[in-house]
């Protein structure tokens, strides 16, 4: 094997490298991006570029719900049609749009930025439980609803939360756990056959 | 079913029209991409856009073989201890890259800019042929290997190019076509196969 290889110029190398920090993309991926990005227009490749030197500037988060916005106005907390007495409590402001697509909730959200993970140094102090605290007594809210991963760390954070609110003395629920819609019973695993069951309901 | 879907912050839904320009990124993996891209420091998301401004600028082709180059001099055409009798023929400048890695081969390169494909309008003036019979003039080239892709417009312009510089006198092979290594014969699809009998080399 003779080892001249000849390397990527250093401006296409620096682009694979920051592409390669993108979620799930590896090298090969970062190189397809990249050779592909060399294909796009100058102008197109210039639009990129100011949205990716803007994006922090101009999104920021809602003071109060910690939602994303671009507007000195939160899309969530200031819509005139919202249930101001329903709080559903988010980990990330991206699960908002995830909930927000299937039309089922139209309250407020409160965005925790995280979810307790004491291994990883993520304590409650991480979490935005005071501001919590103090929006649940400023809306009167009536019904906190819990939608949290349903992963060990999301599973710790309902607990934790859920203690908190009974403290508050506020009715709280957790999402449904169950088999997936347009799912066989032969594709889903034991745990969620069994919280399935627990969780039956009259029909 | 509510439709007061709120809608991402706009700065925020223009990147994720971009990112899904990039090959093989559906709606879902430019979501991601893009609130990652949200996370990132604010020194990154400069350098990135700073890359992504400058890629056309900094980055332009050999005037020559045609391959990448961010410096006046091309790394293959002017690397000394490359052998000049030896051209390869490929379809785009990413496909120096994977034949260096290889580091079986160290003769010189000629890009043609794309393939044949009559039907998509390309046809052999859109390849860089005139600048091909130049250079194997100029720099004495004594053998030629095609290195295109095994794909129908792979064989067309390979046919093409066979015919060509076989009327200049020279001898031109073609990459070897058969069982990728590592594979077993279980897996390998009949054309393959088929190939890999004809193609067979005394043992």
């Amino acid at each position: 094997m003779l080892k001249t290889m000849a390397k990527y110029p250093s401006t296409l190398a620096q682009l694979i490298a920051f592409l390669k920090k993108l979620p799930g993309v590896g090298t090969k991926t970062a190189e397809r991006f990249a050779f592909q990005l060399l294909n796009w227009q100058e102008s197109d490749l210039h639009a990129l570029s100011t949205l990716c030197a803007q994006l922090k500037k101009k999104i920021t988060k809602c003071p109060d719900c910690h939602c994303l916005t671009d507007n000195e106005v939160c899309p969530f907390c200031h819509q005139a049609m919202r249930d101001k007495a329903q709080l559903c409590i988010i980990a990330s402001p991206r699960d908002a749009y995830s909930i927000e697509e299937t039309g089922a909730y139209r309250g407020l959200y409160h965005v925790l930025g995280g979810l307790l993970s004491p291994l990883d140094g993520k304590t409650p102090e991480h979490l935005h439980l005071d501001q919590l605290k103090k929006r649940i007594t400023t809306l009167q809210i009536k019904e906190i609803i819990i939608a949290l991963d349903s992963t060990l760390e999301g599973d710790t954070t309902a607990l934790f939360l859920k203690e908190q609110i009974q403290e508050w003395g506020l009715p709280v629920s957790r999402l449904a756990f169950g088999i997936p819609i347009g799912s066989s019973l032969d594709f889903v695993d034991g745990s969620t056959l069994a919280r399935a069951l627990t969780g039956r309901q009259t029909f």
